[in-house]
């Protein structure tokens, strides 16, 4: 399994991946599942994956190839954001139907964010299907693979507003809930910040298991969020028709 | 969609379930998914259900069937909590394939939760094959519909020594953050305590939507959580190597 999310606010872009792949539980291994495409002062892009691990590495390992050979498109030559997705959507299908008899085993799922000039940035989903959709201001910030445990606190505190370093740790914040939920979602934990309109990734940030800050976060984290749920008003029953009420 | 729990801590157990059910978003009803057996001072048993409404109503129809017809195995001749589950999990697969010809389409999920004189309080989880599995100290609580979004603060807060108020204002919360996530998951919102050893169930606790106590929690544990979230030490980068940490 696999848990991945970017944010997508007015001041950049946050990726945010784990890095454990399994195909059963005694077939786990470490794969980076974050691909940059540094492509000059015009275009950046980040992706992550998400599902079988041989078409997201097969479907990387094409556009690569494609930026290399100057085919005539590649993220070289994308025009939008939105052009990439549709890019990536179309070699990803590629690459599964290939292999793809069967039905979804070989299915893949992908973020892609970053910007070209003279547009904003903003981040795609591509679908197996090799669809997509994109954030926006109501919806800033997309996730793939394992995505329910780690939601709920991206919905409270992510808008358009928040600033990049407040977006990182609420996206590393979700990954800890995905972590302590799900044991296929593991570190490395790998964190990647774009500045709007710079045209530079920042250096990535790889975070392993005994990893200090990281466990610094899930200490506090945890003790935050146990102390928040203490301090809720208690449950009491009304003595006159026995109805339950919270605590003044 | 369904959320429903079932906390079985060593006071006693809290059930607690939504109450829309839908097939397809246009066709969204009420029902209570909450069913109690009051089956005198010796044995007392709550159902919460998930999954197919008519399978999940067809096996509470023959389950009250059994009990008044004084069938040979029913809730009222059960020797254990266990046994309980499996008959009720043959009565909900019996119901499942007198349709079923298609596969999960009319699958239904049960917790079954209650104490039978002379053994512990505890609660089952039975499948849509007809098994089960129960709780544990190590596991006290246990789930069935739409569970993820509400696991990792249930994770964090119940063990067996949490009293029942705690574990009921802890189902809620929990509830709370998979209503915010999933809306086909939503009120009423249905609560019921049992108290070990006392062989009563206690009044039902049913809250509307525009229930004061329940908008009291929500608005309170949103605030909370958000709190806690902005407690948390921020980010930053130290100059020297670029690395991420925790500002003190």
């Amino acid at each position: 399994m696999t848990y991945c999310v970017a944010i997508s606010v007015n001041s950049g872009i946050v990726f945010c991946s784990d890095s454990r792949t399994n195909a059963g539980v005694d077939k786990a291994y470490v794969y980076s599942k974050m691909f940059r495409f540094e492509l000059g002062n015009e275009r950046q892009f980040v992706v992550l994956s998400a599902g079988n691990l041989a078409t997201s590495q097969a479907t990387m390992h094409q556009m690569k190839k494609d930026i290399r050979l100057n085919a005539p498109i590649s993220l070289n030559t994308v025009a939008t954001l939105s052009d990439a997705a549709d890019y990536l959507g179309e070699v990803s299908r590629a690459q599964m139907e290939k292999h793809d008899n069967t039905g979804p085993t070989f299915e893949a799922s992908f973020l892609i964010g970053g910007q070209i000039y003279g547009s904003e940035h903003s981040v795609a989903l591509v679908y197996p299907a090799g669809n997509h959709i994109t954030t926006s201001p109501d919806t800033p910030y997309l996730q793939i693979g394992e995505s329910k445990y780690g939601k709920p606190i991206l919905d409270r505190i992510i808008d358009v507003d928040t600033s990049l370093e407040t977006a990182a740790l609420c996206a590393l914040v979700s990954m800890d809930s995905t972590m302590r939920s799900n044991i296929t979602v593991g570190p490395p934990i790998e964190v990647m910040f774009y500045h709007a309109d710079s045209f530079l990734l920042q250096p990535h940030h790889r975070f392993e298991e005994d990893n200090e800050f990281l466990r610094g976060l899930k200490k506090a984290w945890d003790s935050r969020l146990k102390e928040a749920f203490n301090q809720l008003p208690g449950l009491s029953w009304t003595n006159s028709n026995n109805n339950l009420m919270l605590n003044k």
